[in-house]
């Protein structure tokens, strides 16, 4: 099936052009025409870098992972969408039959299928073919921008879900990025009562601070560990997410736990960072690790169907289709106010 | 000391009338003066009957358990208390070398002392001496009519930490009483994205409904089972909360929670109820039972500080302390609308 | 494929005989022959009854779902087992594409494929085609004969696994059927200190206590609770395991456990028990529920694997497969000292 | 009272000499008649080098926690205990009124009085005053030096409970030194199939493989990662100890876990090491910690009593009271043979 799409060609080329892109309709699967699509840091990153890590672009890619559409087509087992449905889309589809999908942390097989993670090509077209387990019915009140927050949502969501909060916890993200204000609405949606959100931009921390009972601390004129110190009688945050993965993140995250607390690393450091294993023991803290996410889609829609959280004030820009790439300049050097850019392909 | 306090002679027998409380101010304990006084099921249940199970009124004892009010004097070693401070107080308080309590478990320790529980006097008078570990400094954003809520909220937030809520889950809540409502709102509060909540009464159910994402069901009219069903495409809650307690209210909970799901018994049911265990085994439920709370009240002050739940809906009736009698006859016939009476001590 | 098999014809009657079966290798599929079998209580119950609950047998049907083996083909996908290798067999498959499997809880899905539940025929017959996820290499220390026991001792292991064993904790297991004796037993391999069993029947209770640190409480000489209570300083049991599914069983597994303990409700009562909800609330019991297990295969044999089990002395019986209907006669009238009969295809 | 005792009066100098100890006997105490005594790592560590960390030895301070005896002597409000009792204690003592204690996390307790940890007193000494709630009863069949095993065990025990092992893990534990092959014990003991250790020392790993389904890895000879995963089919350890805390063991401890494994650090690393946090997130590892122990005498006791465990081979060397500088010499200098040293006071 031809159709156009943004074509990442490689390292800082993109095109919007035909392709050619081989999906068949199997009996458990949709297709979607795409409405929304979310632009991430790991897209700009290929665009920049042309990789992330050991993943490497070596073939023209279609960008984009973040997405929400209407269901055009169904296979013929299909049993829970229909023609019409409104979705939106997990965008990692695993081997059913891997070791870690049948104990159901799908996230972690090694052969999940990832889109714009090369080779696999993303979702900035008009259509894509999905499995019905990973395609998911929006609420009415629930419009295609919100839609394509799912995807990014749910890593601050399956954080959220790994602290194990228990309702009432004070809450620590360290770092006002967009998974650091999604993660701060997650914790609160997730049962926390208040969160600390730190940063060094002053105009990132004045709007995470009006998303709720978010506290900001601008960490070049406060103490983060004192600020939390202070609001909890000495006592500490009983979760601190980390939200940055740079070197000092993790020392910073310590000392902001209580006793028993839980540290939650969602940042991905570029090399190892220097761990005080006794300074977490004398709390005894938990340090859970993430990565993406799993089930979480259906408790994310949860949420904001009920309005437990409102994500729309983080999309702060939207391109229509035919200026994809000048999405991604504008992403690229993201101003301070700008959290989520998303493309409409109407 | 002599005070003027709110006593049950004997069954159906209140006076308002001077008692001596014999009640000396410890090292670590803060001498409060109560300003509001919430009437609990429990209360109006010894007005009538003069006894609950196995706890029989056999001196006059002083009513109330749920209470708020302001420091005024503090033992030589009171660290995080001080004059002035406005506090709610725990009705609870164990034994600290028991065997319960040493494992974080006080509620469950044998040898508490509880609050309007026979033969300890409950806080319906001018003041009480209470340890500073179960006294709670309220936020400022926080009255004392919330403060005094916290305390039955508290029970609905226990029951909300036991089902170990996932960020997203959908819950259902068996009873529209006081704590079947502040349940709803601790599940929420909780990180449930939305409940279901059932009654016969269509009042409650219309309160119940103005309060969040809480979908009312008259199990009149219609079937939980079937509208949980329809709302999750065939699966089930989450977590069901039993707040009623009923010989039908368990097969009820079986039949609406998802394979995997868990139900909280919170309702006391007066005899052995009927517990088909086969279809609980084929959804693998997990069934937890609470009595009481521990360690909630910090969590719950956390939460309305945050505004992440608001009690004060629930708060429909108020009366004087000179008019204490006629609050518990009040609360002894409640109105469909009312859910909460206090007494307040000015 | 034609072969002979152990085949119910109806109620009563089994043949051995010859029989169709339609089985084609898939890529992911082993073909195994079959060496021993274990002859399970419910393989008894459809001979003697025609059905258990909701699954009536209308059609002839293999019998036995306890089994091990030796691959003899593997399909062009397989990559974890090799022609030769001794496995066992787990007798379920589930749907990978169910909503229940994707979560890891694939015993709950729905439409799971079970040996020897109608309609699905059984494994005493010389070869099955089953997937390769669901078979397992035996380490070279396991016979046949305890490879076949895994299945049973998979059922006392997911119990183990939900109660959620600390270490050192103390057991009791109600009921020294072979589902109990393999209940304490991994229990005690899960982490308990010491298991306490009841029964009424002498042998059975002495059979149970030399099998480790394992006391016998013949429950019409003595009360559970008492001898519990003394044992522990008045406390109780941290984990009790009903493996009778009596209606005394609910009240006899609450009375003997200890506050914030845990009871896994392993028998199938036949219709509702009565449930003393207020009794487990004082204690706030933890109640779960298993249906078959999930996930315990491997977990299994590595326990064996290392002693930390000894299935070997509940092999009580042994018969050819020419004796077939024998072994199930003899099953049908237990001697008190016969735990497992087993039936071998050599 | 006076008493002779082992004093280590500044660093390198020990004296066996009368000093006094000032100690009552409250109504919730016991005292106790030393019978056996471990040396610990950190005894002679504080011998050595006068200091662990913050912790400097200002004044004289008696040696010892790690002790079993006899009740001499009861107080008034004792109920669990009698005069003859043999007993083991639990060395700290918290605040029962701190908030961690409350919470049940009683060794995170800052006001904890822990025997010698400066300034408090150690237990190498004829008596000792101590709290009935921490003073476990032995069982017949647990000898006093078994007895005294049971405070190094139980930190291994601690770490397997945080671990939450399932039935049938695997466990890799770094490091053959007394807390190591104490916690590979531990992990048996707590439901592990089987476990592999590490070590650079030949005779302590085969002392270690001698102790049950333990696999010796000599990290000189081989790669733990690849032992590790060719046992386990490339999958990895379900639970990873660290008891040796250098800086290549988090590394280490990485590389062999499973995808959604857990890692426990035990070993107290001298400075902090490096972290991959990557690494650890793509198979979104739990990382625990752990401090001392809690509530884990009466479980470490109830395994002892019923064989699951066995201490008795790691007690290699014993000396008399009279010799007990010598016991700390030989001690300093340990053979590899030799695990652990215990002096008896008869």
């Amino acid at each position: 099936m031809t159709m156009q799409a943004l074509v990442l060609e490689k390292t800082r080329t993109l095109s919007l052009r035909d392709i050619v892109i081989d999906e068949r309709l199997g009996a458990r699967d949709v297709r979607v025409r795409i409405h929304t699509v979310g632009v991430c840091g790991s897209d700009v990153h290929y665009y920049q870098h042309g990789a992330i890590g050991p993943f490497v672009v070596r073939e023209p890619m279609v960008l984009g992972h973040e997405a929400a559409g209407v269901v055009e087509e169904v296979g013929s087992g299909v049993t829970t969408l229909k023609v019409g449905d409104r979705v939106c889309m997990e965008p990692g589809v695993p081997d059913p039959h891997g070791r870690a999908t049948r104990l159901g942390l799908y996230n972690l097989d090694p052969a999940i299928r990832f889109w714009a993670t090369p080779p696999v090509h993303g979702c900035l077209r008009p259509y894509v073919v999905h499995p019905e387990a990973f395609t998911f019915r929006l609420p009415d009140n629930v419009s295609f921008g919100e839609g394509a927050m799912v995807e990014p949502f749910a890593v601050g969501l399956h954080a959220a879900s790994k602290a194990r909060i228990k309702p009432g916890d004070v809450a620590v993200v360290l770092g006002a990025g967009p998974i650091g204000m999604l993660t701060a609405l997650a914790a609160l949606a997730g049962g926390c009562g208040r969160v600390f959100i730190t940063d060094v931009k002053a105009p990132k921390l004045a709007l995470a601070a009006s998303l709720g009972p978010i506290t900001p601390v601008n960490v070049l004129e406060a103490s983060l560990a004192q600020e939390v110190s202070r609001a909890t009688g000495g006592w500490g945050a009983d979760v601190v997410f980390d939200a940055v993965g740079l070197p000092g993140s993790c020392a910073e995250a310590i000392g902001a736990a209580r006793p028993g607390g839980c540290i939650v690393m969602i940042g991905m450091p570029g090399a190892p960072v220097p761990f005080d294993v006794v300074a977490a023991q004398v709390k005894e803290l938990r340090i859970e690790t993430i990565f993406r996410y799993a089930h979480v889609f259906p408790r994310a829609l949860s949420l904001m169907e009920g309005r437990r959280v409102d994500l729309r004030p983080l999309i702060t820009d939207r391109f229509a289709f035919a200026d994809s790439i000048a999405a991604f300049d504008f992403a690229s050097a993201m101003k301070p106010m700008s959290v989520k850019v998303q493309i409409e392909l109407g």
